[in-house]
């Protein structure tokens, strides 16, 4: 499959290598598509890989992984363009946290809206699922590293995108009984607004290498 | 040890009773001593279990549980008294959940604050300690009815406070290991903003009977 990966951070840059590991023509999208990042992470990555602009990359993907920082993440579609983003499964991964108050951080957005549906009404034909951002870079595409099976929400208002999702969530490792659809893109609020807790959990753990499971009466 | 326990809704009543099954002596407070719920309590639950005023309850107990709707905790406390809070544990298991706009609900405080750091600034001399607010009442006296062991979160400022309550969380059946330090009061947006998920989760999960438990790294 052709997708597109925007963002050149940690989260961009560990999704993409993964996809290209499975198999996919993947393009990351920068706004710079000379910059180091994104032309450094495409000379290591052989011929599955290539770099390019946000608008580049989102209009050769059929999938595309918004990774760009949260409070970014607006103007990085908005770069992509609305007519490359329409029809197609817009994987938003992207937590709106605001660290320049120090921490814990604050959300940009929370409570009564959500970064996902701050997408979705911007790109009313785009067909966003919000994934993964419950989890760090690492566990993201390597979920069997933890000690034992762990849970992944998913939400979004388009059930043959979220399937899409899901699927690729199988190739990452995730059990498909473990990938939770927890309905509307609402429940992106909860799924961002569930951040400060990881935040907390990871300083009692002592790193971000962990999850959580739901685990329910006997 | 007696014990406050304000708030006569379904958290209140669960703690209280399972308080009083433990063997403490437990007075449930509520805004009318002689209201129906916390009268029909009192009978129900023998020696160990008295009814009186939020002022009567705070003023009895040597720990207190604040178990009333959280966007009334803070008239319901200053009608317990700041004198008959002053260096008390109190365990707030409340959350600021507000539900006057529909589903999901919103939270009446969050990102830069929660209610539980609104009690410590209201109440400074209290030792408050954020507790339980992460699972539905039946599991929290009842841990041990998940098909696992499952993690409990708490924070706040006050070292000794926090082991206290642990104590009582491990006599409602919460291995010692599971009762998840979270460090200052300020972890207390962490374990409110959590809210929205749980509900999402809940209905995910087909009910409230549920809990999640922390996967690390193998």
């Amino acid at each position: 499959m052709r997708i597109a990966v925007l963002g050149t951070g940690t989260v961009g840059r560990t999704i993409a290598t993964k996809l290209v590991e499975l198999g996919h023509e993947v393009t990351m999208g920068s706004r710079d598509a000379a910059g180091e990042a994104v032309t450094e992470w495409a000379a290591e990555n052989g011929e599955g890989a290539s770099a390019g602009t946000f608008a580049d990359a989102a209009s050769a993907g059929e999938v595309v992984f918004n990774c760009t920082a949260g409070t970014a993440s607006l103007s990085a579609l908005e770069a992509a363009g609305a007519e490359s983003l329409a029809g197609k499964v817009l994987v938003d991964v992207a937590n709106p946290l605001d660290f320049s108050r120090g921490m814990p951080p604050r959300l940009s957005v929370c409570n009564d809206d959500s970064l996902s549906e701050q997408i979705q009404r911007a790109f009313p034909e785009a067909r966003v699922v919000k994934a993964l951002n419950t989890v760090n870079a690492a566990v993201m595409v390597n979920p069997g590293a933890l000690s034992e099976p762990s849970d992944i929400p998913v939400c979004g208002e388009d059930a043959s995108a979220k399937e899409t999702v899901a699927k690729l969530l199988e190739d990452f490792g995730w059990p498909a009984e473990r990938v939770l659809d927890l309905g509307p893109i609402t429940s992106a609020r909860g799924m961002e607004m569930y951040l400060p807790l990881w935040l907390a959990l990871m300083g009692a753990v002592g790193g971000p290498g962990f999850n959580v499971r739901v685990v329910r009466a006997s």
